[in-house]
């Protein structure tokens, strides 16, 4: 016997025994509520599970009867009717030591997915990953927790490669946020970064640098990979690098020039001792987020290097913090507000129509722009 | 026919229909992955759903023959039998404009209790409140989406008192944070604000202040109402009002020493104009977070008035804010994350063991300590 088999005899049983149940226990039935609003019981069904379009009066009617009835309908019993939970689920990446919901991009991203959920009626579902563990992503669908799920601080590696893969092939939607795979049409959400990169680096140049370092983040996210890939053109465009191939950026950058840190501020601030005993090559640092720039501000300023006198930084994100440090940081401003709320946005829509609603349409992959905010960071060089 | 006799009806016909299906189907069952892992399928039930205490070798055999298996429970079921979704709720309010999880307060707590209720096993649910609508909170735990709720943002309202009357009622699981109400006794998490806005005070008369203004929060939060407790009898002991009455705070403070915002970085910028006009009487003023005092040296700064120089300013939170502001603000440090953190442990703790467990215990009431962090925004005067 198949799965889908086996569900639909399920749900047919205990459609039925809901249903005696509802009548033969003598409590407020969706019939009534239907009967009393003078609609169809279909439509107190597509109203009340927020399915679909429908007159804004016609809602309220029905909103209303089912108010004067006291009717509320079991939330299991609806989602074996409606086979949903009406949570969209936000999987969060295991961050040590940090207060996740007080970094600036993770924040951001949540408000705009919560801002979302709200006006669609749903609530969200968050889910911590576990360190050292793999992700099993299709469990949360199999077990019906969600109907569909963002994914938040996603790597590219072959185990996360895999468990997207399986939610695919299982029809379960998702969406991934500034992360990208390439050589696959998930549905995604993310931010111009090589452009964001390229126009930091390019104001750099304008500004009479010419020994750049860049600090990045983790190669496995595709972020860090496209902001080394603007930063490499704007050097190669400015005949600072060798020729060098695209696909290989790091062929040509002198290894003084490139430093990785984690995206955390302490791996910013470790990388101020790197890059101030090479100070003499380096006149300016292309940073990929603020934490990390802010510090390396402080690593530098301990060393004796004032930022922005002594040394330029660009920062990335354009967080709060970017503001508040001293200098003002010059950043690349990235929407993660409306990232989140455009993910949270099409992929609600995909999946409010059910399954059906979802085949016909091709994956979304939205990329929103980035914007450079010049601050005191990095003055024109005298 | 009663609520509950009705729900043992159904949970008993979809029970015998579930376990039916799983052996007809065909399909894996609880009852192999006792057998291959050589326990009583109780013990698997209680390793799958983490209830209980549990030898940690047994629990690795039982994963173990459940992955070999594929053996997976669906929630939907799981509910039924454990009447448990896994969720732990937390309801939030409608803050107008402002992207709320990049608030210090929001962003801490909900960093506390995701801490926790990850490493309880569970998930988090998150439910925005609409606004201008009435709460009807007993609806999530009567449609099962959640075992426990964290209620934060709550205000001290006749109509607020009687939702978390109907939970106390319903027997739901339910915590406040940062919220008191005068006559219950419901499970919360506080911090001591009265003390921290005491310590404040003391410290600006300390400090040679004698015009000490308070802009404070909306009265509806009782945290607002803590600290002006504290603010008044600070000054009170320092002879600087009239004795007034312990109950009615108000009583004896000048109108010119009192101003109200709404905890947001606006109020605090338009409640410069009306502090800078009573500027020979006022020397000092104590704020009742971090967000208002820096819209309050934002609005005075523009007018003239230097803050930390012209005119003293404490801020309250110890918000990343307080350390980045010009001067850095000297403010009151509340354990936000620990007060989230504690709130989930001890819910779950209660929720864990079903209503049975939790009837036997008394509401927790937890009050925090807070401290004043001192930096350059109130110097001595000279």
């Amino acid at each position: 016997m198949t799965g889908s088999l086996y569900q639909e005899i399920m749900n047919a049983c205990t459609f039925y025994i809901w249903y005696r149940l509802e009548e033969v226990a003598g409590i407020v039935t969706r019939k009534e509520v239907a009967a009393l609003a003078g609609v169809s019981e279909a439509t107190v069904s597509r109203v009340l599970n927020g399915v679909g379009p429908m007159k804004e009066e016609t809602k309220q009617r029905v909103l209303l009867a089912a108010r004067e009835l006291n009717y509320h309908p079991n939330a299991i019993a609806q989602s074996f009717a409606r086979r949903r939970s009406g949570n969209l689920g936000v999987v969060l990446p295991y961050v040590p030591k940090v207060h996740i919901f007080s970094t600036y991009y993770f924040s951001e991203v949540l408000s705009g997915i919560g801002a979302q959920v709200k006006e669609s009626g749903y609530d969200m579902l968050l889910m911590f990953r576990s360190p050292g563990e793999e992700s099993d992503y299709t469990r949360m669908f199999r077990s019906q927790k969600v109907d569909a799920c963002i994914i938040l601080g996603a790597m590219d590696t072959p185990g996360e490669r895999a468990e997207l893969k399986k939610l695919e092939e299982g029809g379960f939607p998702f969406c991934l946020v500034n992360q990208h795979y390439a050589g696959e049409r998930y549905n995604e959400v993310d931010a111009d970064h090589e452009t964001g990169s390229y126009l930091a680096v390019r104001h750099l140049l304008d500004s009479g640098y010419r020994g750049i370092a860049m600090l990045n983040g983790p190669p496995p996210f595709s972020n860090s990979g496209d902001r080394l890939r603007g930063y490499a053109r704007a050097l190669r465009e400015a005949g600072l690098l060798e020729p060098g191939t695209e696909a290989g950026v790091r062929d040509g950058i002198p290894p003084h020039w490139y430093y990785e840190g984690n995206y955390s501020r302490t791996s910013g601030y470790k990388a101020a001792a790197e890059i101030y005993r090479h100070l003499g090559r380096i006149d300016a640092v292309f940073v990929s987020n603020d934490r990390m720039a802010v510090g390396l501000m402080q690593g530098l300023r301990e060393l004796g290097c004032i930022p922005g006198k002594d040394l330029a930084v660009i920062g990335y994100d354009d967080s709060d913090a970017a503001r508040m440090t001293d200098p003002p940081l010059t950043s690349v401003a990235v929407p993660f507000y409306e990232m989140g709320r455009l993910a949270a946005k099409n992929l609600l829509l995909r999946s409010a129509g059910g399954p059906e609603a979802d085949a016909g349409l091709d994956a979304f992959q939205l990329k929103l722009e980035t914007k450079l905010i010049i601050r005191q960071s990095c003055r024109k060089k005298s």
